[in-house]
Protein backbone atom coordinates (compact mmCIF):
# COMPACT_ATOMS: atom_id res chain seq x y z
CA UNK A 1 0.00 0.00 0.00
CA UNK A 2 2.97 2.35 1.02
CA UNK A 3 4.24 1.52 -2.38
CA UNK A 4 1.36 2.39 -4.08
CA UNK A 5 1.06 5.33 -2.53
CA UNK A 6 4.28 6.58 -2.99
CA UNK A 7 3.82 5.64 -6.97
CA UNK A 8 0.58 8.31 -7.11
CA UNK A 9 2.79 10.96 -5.37
CA UNK A 10 5.22 10.61 -8.23
CA UNK A 11 3.20 11.13 -10.87
CA UNK A 12 1.24 13.85 -9.48
CA UNK A 13 4.15 16.03 -8.98
CA UNK A 14 5.39 15.06 -12.16
CA UNK A 15 8.90 15.52 -9.87
CA UNK A 16 12.56 14.62 -11.36
CA UNK A 17 13.18 12.43 -7.83
CA UNK A 18 13.74 8.99 -9.39
CA UNK A 19 14.68 7.20 -5.78
CA UNK A 20 12.90 7.31 -2.75
CA UNK A 21 13.53 5.71 0.58
CA UNK A 22 12.34 2.30 0.58
CA UNK A 23 9.91 1.46 3.26
CA UNK A 24 11.86 -1.68 5.18
CA UNK A 25 9.44 -4.16 4.26
CA UNK A 26 7.44 -4.56 1.09
CA UNK A 27 4.58 -6.27 3.42
CA UNK A 28 3.91 -5.83 6.77
CA UNK A 29 5.40 -8.17 9.16
CA UNK A 30 2.57 -10.34 10.87
CA UNK A 31 4.25 -11.72 14.47
CA UNK A 32 2.45 -10.39 16.87
CA UNK A 33 0.43 -7.08 17.33
CA UNK A 34 2.47 -4.71 18.93
CA UNK A 35 5.31 -4.94 16.72
CA UNK A 36 2.82 -4.97 14.12
CA UNK A 37 1.86 -1.51 15.17
CA UNK A 38 5.43 -0.18 15.43
CA UNK A 39 5.68 -1.52 11.52
CA UNK A 40 2.55 0.64 10.81
CA UNK A 41 3.42 3.88 12.95
CA UNK A 42 6.86 3.46 10.55
CA UNK A 43 5.44 2.94 7.20
CA UNK A 44 3.62 6.01 7.57
CA UNK A 45 6.33 8.45 8.88
CA UNK A 46 8.02 7.26 5.82
CA UNK A 47 5.49 7.65 3.80
CA UNK A 48 4.89 11.13 4.94
CA UNK A 49 8.95 11.87 4.81
CA UNK A 50 9.10 10.59 0.91
CA UNK A 51 5.73 12.64 0.49
CA UNK A 52 7.74 15.22 1.74
CA UNK A 53 10.64 14.61 -0.40
CA UNK A 54 8.59 14.98 -4.19
CA UNK A 55 6.69 17.70 -3.14
CA UNK A 56 9.82 19.70 -2.41
CA UNK A 57 11.52 18.28 -5.05
CA UNK A 58 8.66 18.95 -7.49
CA UNK A 59 8.49 22.35 -6.21
CA UNK A 60 12.26 23.22 -6.25
CA UNK A 61 11.81 21.90 -10.01
CA UNK A 62 8.94 24.23 -11.00
CA UNK A 63 10.57 27.35 -9.25
CA UNK A 64 13.80 26.66 -11.42
CA UNK A 65 11.75 26.34 -14.67
CA UNK A 66 10.33 29.60 -13.54
CA UNK A 67 13.00 31.19 -13.05
CA UNK A 68 14.52 30.14 -16.22
CA UNK A 69 11.89 31.59 -18.07
CA UNK A 70 11.52 34.97 -15.99
CA UNK A 71 15.77 35.57 -16.78
CA UNK A 72 15.24 35.21 -20.40
CA UNK A 73 12.08 37.15 -20.89
CA UNK A 74 14.00 40.21 -18.49
CA UNK A 75 17.14 39.59 -20.79
CA UNK A 76 15.27 39.49 -24.30
CA UNK A 77 12.83 42.87 -23.15
CA UNK A 78 15.73 44.88 -21.07
CA UNK A 79 16.10 47.66 -23.73
CA UNK A 80 12.40 47.88 -23.84
CA UNK A 81 12.20 51.06 -20.99
CA UNK A 82 15.40 52.99 -23.01
CA UNK A 83 14.69 52.32 -26.06
CA UNK A 84 10.82 53.91 -24.81
CA UNK A 85 12.27 56.50 -23.24
CA UNK A 86 14.66 57.43 -26.71
CA UNK A 87 11.57 57.47 -29.03
CA UNK A 88 11.36 61.44 -28.81
CA UNK A 89 15.00 61.52 -29.71
CA UNK A 90 14.58 58.95 -32.31
CA UNK A 91 11.45 61.55 -33.37
CA UNK A 92 12.82 64.99 -33.38
CA UNK A 93 15.82 63.72 -34.68
CA UNK A 94 14.14 62.67 -37.11
CA UNK A 95 12.17 65.81 -37.98
CA UNK A 96 15.34 67.85 -37.58
CA UNK A 97 17.17 65.85 -40.27
CA UNK A 98 14.26 66.89 -42.55
CA UNK A 99 15.20 71.15 -42.38
CA UNK A 100 15.39 71.93 -46.05
CA UNK A 101 18.52 73.76 -45.90
CA UNK A 102 20.69 75.78 -49.17
CA UNK A 103 23.26 77.34 -47.01
CA UNK A 104 26.70 75.60 -46.78
CA UNK A 105 27.22 75.58 -42.95
CA UNK A 106 23.70 74.06 -42.61
CA UNK A 107 24.45 71.43 -45.19
CA UNK A 108 27.71 70.72 -43.79
CA UNK A 109 26.01 70.09 -40.00
CA UNK A 110 23.42 68.51 -41.67
CA UNK A 111 25.57 65.98 -43.03
CA UNK A 112 27.23 65.11 -39.88
CA UNK A 113 23.77 64.71 -37.91
CA UNK A 114 23.12 62.31 -40.12
CA UNK A 115 25.88 60.57 -39.84
CA UNK A 116 25.11 60.61 -35.40
CA UNK A 117 21.55 59.07 -36.77
CA UNK A 118 22.66 56.23 -38.30
CA UNK A 119 24.81 55.60 -35.03
CA UNK A 120 22.25 56.09 -33.38
CA UNK A 121 19.76 53.75 -35.33
CA UNK A 122 22.79 51.05 -35.49
CA UNK A 123 22.88 51.13 -31.77
CA UNK A 124 19.28 50.32 -31.06
CA UNK A 125 19.37 47.59 -33.95
CA UNK A 126 22.00 45.62 -32.21
CA UNK A 127 19.48 45.59 -29.26
CA UNK A 128 16.91 44.31 -31.70
CA UNK A 129 14.70 47.43 -32.44
CA UNK A 130 13.21 47.73 -35.86
CA UNK A 131 11.00 50.56 -37.26
CA UNK A 132 7.78 48.92 -38.72
CA UNK A 133 7.43 49.30 -42.14
CA UNK A 134 4.04 51.12 -43.24
CA UNK A 135 4.18 53.31 -46.40
CA UNK A 136 2.42 50.72 -49.37
CA UNK A 137 2.05 48.21 -46.79
CA UNK A 138 -1.33 47.04 -45.86
CA UNK A 139 -3.17 48.42 -43.04
CA UNK A 140 -2.28 46.50 -39.57
CA UNK A 141 -3.81 47.48 -36.56
CA UNK A 142 -1.41 45.61 -34.59
CA UNK A 143 1.35 47.99 -36.22
CA UNK A 144 -0.63 50.53 -37.54
CA UNK A 145 -2.85 52.94 -35.88
CA UNK A 146 -4.72 55.10 -38.66
CA UNK A 147 -5.33 58.84 -37.59
CA UNK A 148 -6.67 59.65 -41.13
CA UNK A 149 -8.72 57.57 -43.97
CA UNK A 150 -9.18 58.96 -46.85
CA UNK A 151 -10.27 57.87 -50.46
CA UNK A 152 -7.57 57.45 -52.95
CA UNK A 153 -7.77 56.85 -56.39
CA UNK A 154 -6.43 54.01 -58.27
CA UNK A 155 -5.66 52.26 -54.73
CA UNK A 156 -7.34 49.76 -52.69
CA UNK A 157 -8.66 50.45 -49.46
CA UNK A 158 -6.79 49.69 -46.63
CA UNK A 159 -3.36 50.23 -47.59
CA UNK A 160 -1.25 52.84 -46.03
CA UNK A 161 -0.26 55.86 -48.32
CA UNK A 162 1.09 58.22 -45.40
CA UNK A 163 3.21 57.88 -42.16
CA UNK A 164 2.99 60.60 -39.88
CA UNK A 165 5.20 59.36 -36.61
CA UNK A 166 7.42 56.08 -37.02
CA UNK A 167 6.64 52.42 -35.03
CA UNK A 168 9.17 50.55 -33.76
CA UNK A 169 9.09 46.93 -32.82
CA UNK A 170 11.57 45.53 -30.16
CA UNK A 171 12.14 41.71 -31.05
CA UNK A 172 8.75 40.40 -31.19
CA UNK A 173 6.61 43.48 -29.13
CA UNK A 174 5.55 46.63 -30.75
CA UNK A 175 7.23 49.05 -28.60
CA UNK A 176 4.48 51.39 -30.50
CA UNK A 177 2.49 51.42 -33.63
CA UNK A 178 3.66 53.60 -36.68
CA UNK A 179 0.73 56.72 -36.76
CA UNK A 180 -0.46 56.32 -40.61
CA UNK A 181 -3.15 57.66 -42.79
CA UNK A 182 -5.41 54.27 -44.64
CA UNK A 183 -7.01 54.26 -48.10
CA UNK A 184 -11.10 53.70 -47.66
CA UNK B 1 20.69 9.07 19.15
CA UNK B 2 19.09 9.50 16.11
CA UNK B 3 18.03 12.85 17.42
CA UNK B 4 21.39 14.21 18.03
CA UNK B 5 22.20 13.46 14.47
CA UNK B 6 19.62 15.21 13.22
CA UNK B 7 20.25 18.07 15.26
CA UNK B 8 23.93 17.89 13.61
CA UNK B 9 22.49 17.90 9.99
CA UNK B 10 20.36 21.09 11.13
CA UNK B 11 23.21 23.21 11.90
CA UNK B 12 25.12 21.77 9.10
CA UNK B 13 23.13 22.75 6.26
CA UNK B 14 21.64 25.91 7.87
CA UNK B 15 18.16 25.44 6.47
CA UNK B 16 15.04 27.10 7.03
CA UNK B 17 12.73 23.94 7.68
CA UNK B 18 11.51 23.96 11.08
CA UNK B 19 10.49 20.49 11.87
CA UNK B 20 11.45 17.43 10.65
CA UNK B 21 9.69 13.78 10.65
CA UNK B 22 10.03 13.14 14.60
CA UNK B 23 11.43 9.28 15.47
CA UNK B 24 8.39 6.68 15.77
CA UNK B 25 10.80 6.13 19.57
CA UNK B 26 12.55 8.51 21.55
CA UNK B 27 14.41 5.38 22.94
CA UNK B 28 15.13 2.18 20.98
CA UNK B 29 12.67 -0.16 21.93
CA UNK B 30 13.97 -3.48 23.72
CA UNK B 31 11.41 -6.32 23.59
CA UNK B 32 13.47 -9.21 21.94
CA UNK B 33 16.29 -9.14 19.73
CA UNK B 34 13.98 -9.04 16.24
CA UNK B 35 11.88 -6.10 16.70
CA UNK B 36 15.27 -4.17 18.03
CA UNK B 37 16.49 -4.99 14.85
CA UNK B 38 13.56 -3.96 12.78
CA UNK B 39 13.45 -0.41 14.75
CA UNK B 40 17.11 -0.04 14.40
CA UNK B 41 16.52 -0.48 10.52
CA UNK B 42 13.41 2.35 10.31
CA UNK B 43 14.98 4.56 12.57
CA UNK B 44 18.33 4.44 9.97
CA UNK B 45 15.78 4.67 7.04
CA UNK B 46 14.15 7.73 8.77
CA UNK B 47 17.21 9.32 9.48
CA UNK B 48 17.76 9.09 5.76
CA UNK B 49 15.03 10.82 4.59
CA UNK B 50 15.49 13.71 7.47
CA UNK B 51 18.79 14.03 6.12
CA UNK B 52 17.31 14.12 2.56
CA UNK B 53 14.96 16.73 3.46
CA UNK B 54 17.32 18.76 5.20
CA UNK B 55 19.62 18.82 2.05
CA UNK B 56 17.24 19.19 -0.72
CA UNK B 57 15.24 22.05 1.54
CA UNK B 58 18.83 23.99 1.85
CA UNK B 59 19.78 23.45 -1.73
CA UNK B 60 16.29 24.97 -2.41
CA UNK B 61 16.94 27.92 -0.20
CA UNK B 62 20.30 28.64 -1.60
CA UNK B 63 18.99 28.35 -5.31
CA UNK B 64 16.43 30.91 -4.14
CA UNK B 65 18.96 33.42 -2.72
CA UNK B 66 21.27 32.87 -5.93
CA UNK B 67 18.99 33.78 -8.41
CA UNK B 68 17.41 36.90 -6.19
CA UNK B 69 20.92 38.47 -6.71
CA UNK B 70 21.77 37.39 -10.05
CA UNK B 71 18.00 39.08 -11.23
CA UNK B 72 18.54 42.28 -9.48
CA UNK B 73 22.28 42.30 -11.30
CA UNK B 74 20.68 41.34 -14.59
CA UNK B 75 17.98 44.55 -13.78
CA UNK B 76 20.29 47.09 -12.47
CA UNK B 77 22.44 46.52 -15.41
CA UNK B 78 20.53 45.94 -18.23
CA UNK B 79 20.91 48.96 -19.95
CA UNK B 80 24.66 48.33 -20.02
CA UNK B 81 24.92 46.55 -23.83
CA UNK B 82 22.83 49.53 -25.47
CA UNK B 83 24.97 52.40 -23.18
CA UNK B 84 28.03 50.84 -24.69
CA UNK B 85 26.87 50.80 -28.41
CA UNK B 86 25.51 54.36 -27.32
CA UNK B 87 28.96 55.70 -26.26
CA UNK B 88 29.99 56.47 -30.21
CA UNK B 89 26.65 58.52 -30.75
CA UNK B 90 27.33 60.63 -27.75
CA UNK B 91 30.76 61.82 -28.84
CA UNK B 92 30.05 62.63 -31.98
CA UNK B 93 27.25 64.20 -30.92
CA UNK B 94 29.09 66.37 -28.51
CA UNK B 95 31.46 67.03 -31.51
CA UNK B 96 28.99 68.17 -33.55
CA UNK B 97 27.31 70.37 -31.45
CA UNK B 98 30.69 72.55 -30.82
CA UNK B 99 30.78 73.80 -34.32
CA UNK B 100 31.04 77.24 -34.76
CA UNK B 101 28.42 78.21 -37.08
CA UNK B 102 27.36 82.13 -37.66
CA UNK B 103 25.21 81.85 -40.56
CA UNK B 104 21.18 81.66 -39.72
CA UNK B 105 20.59 78.42 -40.73
CA UNK B 106 22.78 76.25 -39.20
CA UNK B 107 22.39 78.22 -36.07
CA UNK B 108 18.51 76.89 -35.84
CA UNK B 109 19.96 73.52 -36.50
CA UNK B 110 22.26 73.21 -34.09
CA UNK B 111 19.37 74.92 -31.50
CA UNK B 112 17.19 71.95 -32.84
CA UNK B 113 19.97 69.30 -32.25
CA UNK B 114 20.67 70.83 -29.17
CA UNK B 115 17.05 69.87 -28.08
CA UNK B 116 17.52 66.23 -29.50
CA UNK B 117 20.95 66.09 -27.05
CA UNK B 118 19.06 66.93 -24.24
CA UNK B 119 16.61 64.74 -24.57
CA UNK B 120 18.73 61.65 -25.19
CA UNK B 121 20.99 62.65 -21.96
CA UNK B 122 17.73 62.64 -20.31
CA UNK B 123 17.00 58.83 -21.81
CA UNK B 124 20.01 57.34 -20.85
CA UNK B 125 19.62 59.52 -17.25
CA UNK B 126 16.55 57.69 -16.43
CA UNK B 127 18.12 54.45 -17.30
CA UNK B 128 21.49 55.39 -14.43
CA UNK B 129 24.03 56.90 -16.67
CA UNK B 130 25.99 59.51 -15.60
CA UNK B 131 28.50 61.65 -17.27
CA UNK B 132 32.10 61.43 -15.19
CA UNK B 133 33.25 64.96 -13.69
CA UNK B 134 36.93 65.95 -14.90
CA UNK B 135 38.24 68.89 -15.27
CA UNK B 136 39.28 70.55 -12.48
CA UNK B 137 39.34 67.29 -9.84
CA UNK B 138 41.64 65.20 -8.68
CA UNK B 139 43.16 62.57 -11.10
CA UNK B 140 41.39 59.26 -10.28
CA UNK B 141 42.77 56.37 -11.95
CA UNK B 142 39.25 54.62 -11.80
CA UNK B 143 37.58 57.41 -13.48
CA UNK B 144 39.71 59.19 -15.84
CA UNK B 145 42.21 57.96 -18.29
CA UNK B 146 45.38 60.58 -18.46
CA UNK B 147 46.93 60.73 -21.85
CA UNK B 148 48.83 63.22 -21.29
CA UNK B 149 50.45 64.55 -18.37
CA UNK B 150 51.97 68.48 -18.48
CA UNK B 151 53.28 71.11 -16.31
CA UNK B 152 51.42 73.42 -15.25
CA UNK B 153 52.39 76.93 -13.10
CA UNK B 154 50.25 77.61 -10.02
CA UNK B 155 48.52 74.29 -9.87
CA UNK B 156 49.02 71.75 -7.93
CA UNK B 157 49.80 68.16 -9.52
CA UNK B 158 47.36 65.85 -10.25
CA UNK B 159 44.67 67.63 -11.42
CA UNK B 160 42.71 66.91 -14.27
CA UNK B 161 43.00 70.56 -16.58
CA UNK B 162 41.55 69.05 -19.72
CA UNK B 163 38.65 66.67 -21.34
CA UNK B 164 39.24 65.29 -24.66
CA UNK B 165 36.28 62.76 -24.31
CA UNK B 166 33.53 62.54 -21.83
CA UNK B 167 33.88 59.44 -19.42
CA UNK B 168 30.28 57.72 -18.50
CA UNK B 169 29.36 55.73 -15.23
CA UNK B 170 26.27 52.95 -15.38
CA UNK B 171 25.32 53.59 -11.76
CA UNK B 172 28.36 52.54 -9.67
CA UNK B 173 30.02 50.65 -12.82
CA UNK B 174 32.66 53.38 -14.93
CA UNK B 175 31.48 52.01 -18.66
CA UNK B 176 34.09 54.54 -20.17
CA UNK B 177 37.14 56.88 -18.44
CA UNK B 178 37.07 59.91 -19.03
CA UNK B 179 40.18 61.10 -21.60
CA UNK B 180 42.17 64.01 -19.83
CA UNK B 181 45.34 65.77 -19.59
CA UNK B 182 46.54 66.15 -16.01
CA UNK B 183 49.03 68.54 -14.63
CA UNK B 184 52.55 67.23 -13.27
Amino acid sequence: MAEEMKTNADNEVKSDVEETIEPVFEEEVQTDNGQSDIVAEYEAKLEEANTRILRLQADYDNFRRRTKLEIEANQKYRAQTIITDLLPVLDNFDRALQTQVDQEQAKSLLQGMEMVYRLLIEAIKKEGVEMIDAVGKEFDPHLHQAVMVVEVEDTDSGIVIEEFQKGYKLKDRVIRPSMVKVSQ
